[in-house]
């Protein structure tokens, strides 16, 4: 592995050593966090609660410490001549001004409750118990009202958390952006459900082994640049993406041995994710251009794998012969029922399994609601029944036990309130970035072909190779020339669900 | 998790606090380490390398500051009415004395080495290719000398190695031990194999599925008090047993195929390592006491469970029906078939897989290898002639590749030199403790009817729960009532392999 060359300016490279120092432990601290989810047994955790939080308080002291003010200073006096440097120590200094309005205590306190709660949510969800997660959730609330009164805000409580994520959103712009988007999603829904009345909901239920399920998606993963050699697949509740190191980038999904549709559409979802940490440029590892630059930009990469790859007709033509293959009752299943079939709308309880038309009603309702939380409009102990009422008022479902409503889903057991809606903001890139890229040479033909690598190639050039070099907003421009807009998701939208172009 | 409460003097807490967070750190170290066997993709090596080099470093530092010097000397002063708070204060001093030796730039050095190292043994071992490894073990050489001439010997280089594994054993007083022991065995070894003659060495080959081996021995694994819930097994291609932290003690196995004893005694191996580790006090995590005493104690354990349990007619007695429900086949060996299958000696090539006859002469040919690697008679690029020459002398076998002869074992590329004699050692303690562990209330008739709880408790309370507390020599005199002496284990064999009781 080539380590990035610093420019020759000792202020800059004792930043750079500073980062590859907390880099070393911002690692080991993500790997406790892996393990923690699939291979840890259960009495470990209080433990690992504790540790995690002395990893999260040594990072904050190395990042914050004097020393990195001064250096920071020094670079910022200088022209260094580069503008990967540049870039970095602009975002160094964007990390270091919001860190340092923390405390160290409050750091090591949030991780070590983050922990315990995403243990004590992982049971409340096997054994839909609310009120084992509740006190959890009520603690992480109050520990985000404090990171949020720390780091200020202008317009509200939320927008402070939310950069977090998403550097530069703010909640009132995506309450005008998913404003408009919501009513035109909602008619699509209509049509799509509509249209998805004739494709019978279990036409490709069946009996699907894990093992051939786990070689199958092996070889859909590789094919489209997943190395293996540099990361791996394992099983957990929810599947999720840790880019452990440079070499090293891991995936988990969870298996249905009655359809292969959720592991392998779970596998190309936190491929999608892979492929971004594995695309960054390795000798830049442990500086902000090695990094990926927010969740919205994260989110379009898997969301364009999934989707607008592997829901393609293109891809099913490729790739239904393999299936077959793997699962020979297959046979029976045309190109035309495939597509339809994993391309098939209806209103449904789980965000991580709903169709694309209507997943961005997922996301907003939780997008409401925790900024309620957060403002403190919602009591903890109101959110079963709140969420069951918006679900049914949104979905015309009754949620029948809170494994399916409000427990569903890991985010705010990892005390990450304004993750939520970058899930959103990741549909509209996935959308808009394909969209550019397919006029890009040999992308679409690979696509037809079974070829990726003009596709991956495309990404790795204008995404996953600037890291933070470009803030979200600007890259969305450089890439496709204009910032982040709905037009392109709801054109996908009804391409795909009301004009039943696949 | 209880915390140790230490005794209410500043310096004596300063110490576990900074021993707390080396704990941390240590604890991440070793899940650094168990990962990079187990689940760590391929190019993950070299980060992993230089990550570990850091943890080194940063854990010497921390162990080797100025402050710990003062607040030791500080705790000397004073009398802390606590047996194992002064314990403690003994320990962390031999420690210190020893670490400050170190230069941190060599701790690193020799730890990312280590890592390198580790992985082109996996390779060189995998080809049966000595010359992948060479240039590493070369350059541990080198290390270990840097190392031992750091601390300092009297009168052999070795013996400051040897230290770091078994404290106070000299190589002069073990080749004295291994002096008298090694004709005894060798008579033993005779007599064994030819009452060995009289029974196939193929007569448990079969068919033994992995899934089959695995629950079968997690079932063993339970019954000896394996916990599961603070506890994991998964396969490698070297077994070991890795305390990761209070409630997290990992083992590993592998499998082949054709015959589930190798899987099953690597387990009950390391599981009894595990155990040890389980016993452990965790309030004193951290702290000398709460630590195991030597590898000479630790592997007494392993080979008691693998051994004196494992491979007695009253284990079979109690198991082998249950073998028959995983492995129908095996229906048709009888008790005495069994006991006489895995305690069948034989001259082989693979130490881990000796039988308990010849399993000491396979320790004894390493420790005077690597006697003669450290003191520079032997060059690296002479081992594997050596190793073969020695080997047929010992053996009467050709060695026709080198992974498996002097490839075999693992730990030189762990840069562990003084490590194999603990392995014999370890025999002998097994003997002299589970002689003495069977006149106590309950054992024998424990044991005979599959109860192993009374045995488990004699070993908490004798040796788990001591920790450093007492040092091995002196564990041994307080438990058994003097030190390691040959007796046991030579009366133990020919009781096995002469006289025919198991």
């Amino acid at each position: 592995m080539t380590e990035f060359t610093s420019p020759d300016f000792e202020p800059y490279r004792n930043l750079t050593a500073r980062f590859r120092e907390i880099a070393y432990l911002a690692s080991a601290s993500s790997l406790l966090g892996w393990d923690q989810e699939t291979y840890m047994p259960p009495q470990g955790i209080a433990f690992r609660a504790k540790q995690g939080a002395y990893f999260s308080a040594r990072i904050h002291e190395l990042a914050t410490s004097k020393e990195v003010g001064d250096w920071l200073m020094a670079c910022e006096d200088k022209d260094l001549g580069d503008p990967v440097a540049a870039a970095n120590v602009r975002e160094w200094r964007h990390d270091y001004d919001r860190e340092i309005k923390l405390e160290t205590a409050l750091v090591s306190e949030f991780k070590e409750a983050t922990s315990l709660a995403l243990a004590a949510w992982q049971k409340a969800r096997e054994q839909s118990d609310f009120s084992i997660f509740s006190p959890h959730l009520e603690n992480l609330v109050q520990l985000n009202h404090r990171k949020a009164d720390a780091w200020g805000y202008d317009e509200c409580r939320y927008d402070a958390l939310l950069e977090t994520y998403e550097r530069g959103a703010r909640a009132s712009q995506l309450d005008v952006v998913f404003g408009a988007l919501k009513p035109k999603v909602v008619e699509i829904v209509q049509a799509a459900i509509e249209r998805s009345k004739s494709i019978p909901g279990d036409l490709l239920e069946g009996d699907y082994p894990q093992a051939a399920q786990t070689a199958f998606n092996r070889e859909v993963a590789e094919a489209i640049g997943f190395d293996f050699d540099a990361g791996r697949i394992d099983t957990t509740a929810h599947p999720f993406c840790s880019g452990i190191a440079p070499g090293d980038v891991r995936l988990t999904t969870r298996y249905n041995e009655r359809n292969f549709t959720s592991s392998l559409f779970g596998v190309l979802h936190e491929a999608g994710h892979g492929l971004y940490e594995q695309g960054l440029r390795p000798e830049l590892y442990g500086t902000p251009c090695g990094e990926a630059v927010s969740l919205g930009i994260h989110e379009s990469q898997s969301r364009l794998w999934e989707n607008h790859v592997g829901r393609s007709r293109a891809f099913w033509e490729h790739w239904l012969p393999r299936a077959v293959h793997y699962f020979p009752h297959l046979s029976k299943i045309s190109i035309d029922e495939m597509t339809a079939a994993v391309n098939r709308a209806e209103l449904s309880y789980i965000r991580v399994e709903a169709d694309e038309a209507t997943y961005d009603l997922h996301v907003m309702l939780r997008f409401e609601m925790e900024k309620r939380l957060i403002s403190g409009d919602l009591k903890v102990a109101d959110v079963p029944a709140a969420w069951n009422e918006e679900f049914e008022a949104s979905f015309g479902l009754k949620v029948k036990q809170d494994s399916e409503g409000c427990l569903q889903d890991i985010h705010w057991s990892m005390g990450a309130f304004g993750y939520f809606p970058t899930y959103s903001l990741g549909n509209l890139n996935a959308s808009q970035l394909f969209a550019v890229a397919q006029k890009a040479a040999g992308v679409s033909a690979g696509l037809a072909g079974g070829d990726y690598a003009p596709l991956l190639d495309w990404l790795r050039k204008n995404v996953h190779q600037r890291g933070r070099q470009l803030l979200p907003d600007a890259l969305m421009v450089a890439t496709t020339g204009g910032p982040t807009r709905a037009e392109f998701h709801l054109e996908h939208l009804r391409a795909r669900y009301v004009r039943s172009e696949v």
